[in-house]
């Protein structure tokens, strides 16, 4: 993970910079039971305290290989109240390690109730550097999120075309001679135009699936927009698929979780040295992608 | 509160018993400092606890004069832990008195994480009966929570089109001779079809905000779809402008919080009697709606 400048003040700036020498690399903490070494679950209470190791020792091997981390919430929301106690920790521990961590939590609703989640998300318990966001209700339910950046030290990704089949159905609706997903990436832009970083992106980014063809439309009209992308690895993306998202080896973060988690499952050691394992994960995710981007 | 006959066993059926019964309020347990009755917050140890006693106290005082209640989940994740604890408890609370609750979360995802969030939603500590939802991500993502469904106790309310000024930009889009928001509605409707109450309406139903045009709109184009309508009162609709939401007095339940929580701000006995201004709040938003049904 990268240690930062002085001066370097805005949370893009420093992702930006997390990405130059850790590499694009996004790892999602998204838990599941299938995903736990052998043995793991048994020796804990319960599956959030099982989580909380697993994702500890995820952490401890992979701070120096990957840009940021992604949560999931619903993996800890699925759990109730100690899956969000989780979740929580999960973010602490990564925060006080300087690394950056994405709150994968989607949210979006009107202003007064938008108020109350960046409340939520951008402090108190489950305080993330920057949060994915829905933006389906427009400036006024984005605003109150907006306003946490004005301190340089969040950041928000919002969803603007997802990778899922069913993405079809309302992102690639023709309107006004281009599909929606351009008119959302528009007013993100807008919406990040006053947040950016000497870096020369904003902190306002988007969320745009590992499409190379979707990658390039939003890469060519936005090139200071900066990318998080899903649909790596498990979800069936490659790295060329991703190299579209790139320019000059950065503005974008490749979520990995479960190929990079998971990458202990069949081996023989690898109940003992599953962090192990997810860290070559990592490394050899990098490795891939590199090349991609000369 | 409705009781229930024999044989209705789908939660649309009891929603319908309950507006027929209870009339069409749906009343938002949207927490805030501001709203609680003078004194209250400093007799806690922290503002959750707060929510839990007045949310109760309310609940006490309108079981038989609202349809349901919506509990917003931003008021409580802005608190952290102790919020959503508060947030469980509340829940429970209204399904321990057979009263429903609409669990106002508006998720959205891609199918796997869907999955995570049904659980989270539709089970265990943040269990409601109806949620509402995001549906931009399409049909894939929201097919796990239509599983849950299939056991006809559980119902969605799908974001199509919102109140907030904002709403214009995305939902709005002309799209293929039509507003964005009528194509989203198709897809709710199909996603509903087979889930069908013996009442004729549909346990996926829409949000759809307190606009008289765009209600009538909804509501002449898809007659069998239930619609949970927010804008009234504090946030500026009358009961003339939700009237068109309705088809023979039932069809629609209306979302009011700030009005009938804070009633009590500036009574002389408000501090004592908030609960019973609550209930006289929601019998007057009843008496108001009534007449402009006929």
């Amino acid at each position: 993970m990268a240690t930062f400048g002085e001066g370097i003040s805005m949370i893009i700036d420093r992702l930006w910079e997390a990405v130059e020498t850790g590499g694009p690399v996004c790892l999602g903490l998204d838990p599941a039971p299938e995903l736990l070494p052998e043995g793991c679950a048994d020796r804990y209470e319960n599956m959030a305290q099982a989580y909380w190791a697993f994702n500890k020792a995820i952490v401890d091997a992979t701070l120096d290989v990957v840009a940021c981390y992604k949560v999931q919430i619903a993996h800890y929301e699925a759990l109730g109240l100690v899956g969000l106690a989780c979740y929580r920790d999960t973010l602490r521990y990564i925060r006080k390690h300087q690394a950056i961590v994405i709150g994968d939590v989607k949210r979006g609703d009107i202003g007064s109730t938008a108020t109350y989640y960046a409340q939520g998300h951008f402090q108190g318990d489950f305080e993330a550097d920057f949060l994915t966001l829905n933006p389906m209700l427009g400036s006024d339910a984005v605003a109150p999120f907006l306003q946490h950046l004005e301190s340089g030290e969040k950041g928000t990704f919002f969803l603007v075309r997802t990778s899922n089949p069913g993405a079809q159905e309302f992102q690639e609706l023709p309107s006004l001679g281009k599909p929606l997903y351009l008119h959302v990436a528009e007013r993100v832009w807008a919406w990040g135009e006053r947040f950016l970083g000497r870096c020369g992106y904003s902190s306002v980014g988007a969320v745009v699936g590992a499409s190379p063809q979707v990658l390039s439309t939003v890469r060519r009209a936005f090139p200071h927009m900066c990318l998080l992308v899903p649909g790596y690895g498990a979800q069936g993306a490659s790295a060329q698929d991703v190299a579209p998202a790139f320019r000059d080896r950065n503005g974008a973060v490749i979520v990995a979780a479960r190929s990079i988690l998971g990458a202990h499952r069949g081996k023989p050691d690898g109940a003992k040295n599953f962090a192990d394992y997810a860290r070559h994960a990592a490394l050899a995710m990098r490795a891939e992608i590199q090349p991609c981007l000369e």
